[in-house]
């Protein structure tokens, strides 16, 4: 039977084999929600880049660019990272080089060996559950986390997606059994606990208690978020059966 | 109010700030629970050393040498790692140099500028939460891990000493509220829970499921577990209250 693990940070995946993995990156606040609101928007594709210098250059090239630094948008920049921004299909057809503070290096260190890179979100939840279960490979969920700590909400979407994952996937590794059971023990009330996160309170302190929500709203786009080269682009799942 | 914070593996610690924290470190299978055991059976002290070659060298110096890799014990080692050896008194008046494959080396990362170290085992998780509790330091719990990854035997740990300190300490760490939660929707079965653990079944696999039982075993000695100089020694929580 296939196998899933979960790393709970970009400091640890050093300690994981991403040979032939797929590798499910997830930054719930908010870079990875953003970026499958904007990919579900007809964003034509989104490239995810390390740095806010880099992501400038991108702009001579007809890119928009989007960045964000400790939850707030970073000076100079079209775009921050609220998913809300993309919504109403605002940025259909451009393409947009985004730096965020933990999301984007997540992505990066995903990258050696692993045989697909996808993005993850509650926003599409079962499409990324039911894409994997057509596959092969074994599967990483990589989250994000908060300057290389762990963090609650992207440790809960890797507890919802193993769940979701349960006839597909076994595993053997303990983070990926305690946070399906930390998903279980919480999901009744998932946003009520996860307002009790230290990146909700400080989103909230930011007065950004919608993008809260919406990161949270379960399965509203119906898209995968897939890395192709260097650039994230969104595939309807039945694009891929066939 | 004091703080407790967790860190959920020593290839994290560097992100935590130590300086006068009261740093407790937890490795449940086996070595935090064994040196309890030790010490709680009149082992006069314990020292942590890094690698099988410093340790052996202890022998020289009147030191019983004990010594674990990969859940094995070291050959040439008078003892490995279970705390069933020091039971009845069995090592009493002897000092012991040990050193095992996760925590040893958590002790020595929690070092740099921490106040005091601890070690912790559900073995006298009351004991190390009322001596906590008369002391005025924030308090990091250092959970060892396995090679550098999560596991779930420490962590489970992590949220009993929470949950036992939930009058005296607060926190605002994900991973605290997530081990706490994680804690109380598991404790009402948590031997059958942890028999799940990647760790747990490796003892298993290694026919150890009376140091895996035993382990488990809530509360059975009175002492607390506290480095001084180089050397663990045992403290009757009384005589810390004078």
């Amino acid at each position: 039977m296939r196998r899933i693990e979960v790393c709970l940070s970009p400091e640890l995946v050093h300690l994981y084999d991403l040979k032939d993995k797929i590798v499910v990156v997830v930054d719930i606040f908010r870079a990875t929600s953003t970026m499958i609101t904007g990919l579900a928007n007809q964003v034509k594709s989104i490239t995810p880049v390390a740095d806010l210098e880099t992501c400038r250059n991108f702009r001579n090239q007809g890119y928009i660019i989007a960045g964000e630094r400790d939850g707030l948008p970073a000076e100079g920049f079209e775009l921050g990272n609220s998913p809300l921004s993309y919504l109403k299909n605002a940025y259909a057809g451009k393409k947009i080089a985004v730096t965020t503070t933990n999301g984007t290096l997540a992505i990066e260190k995903s990258k050696p060996g692993s045989a697909e890179i996808l993005i993850g979100a509650f926003l599409n939840l079962h499409a990324t559950a039911n894409y994997l279960s057509t596959l092969e490979n074994d599967v990483l969920i990589h989250c994000a986390g908060w300057k290389g700590r762990y963090n609650l909400e992207d440790s809960l979407y890797a507890g919802a997606l193993i769940e979701a994952l349960d006839k597909t996937l076994t595993y053997d590794c303990d983070s990926a059994l305690a946070m399906k059971t930390l998903y279980q023990a919480a999901k009744e009330d998932l946003i009520t606990f996860i307002h009790q996160a230290s990146h909700s309170k400080r989103l909230q302190n930011h007065h950004m208690d919608a993008d809260i929500d919406f990161c949270l709203t379960l399965d509203k786009f119906d898209i995968v978020g897939k890395l192709v080269g260097e650039q994230l682009v969104g595939k309807k799942i039945h694009e891929e059966k066939v």
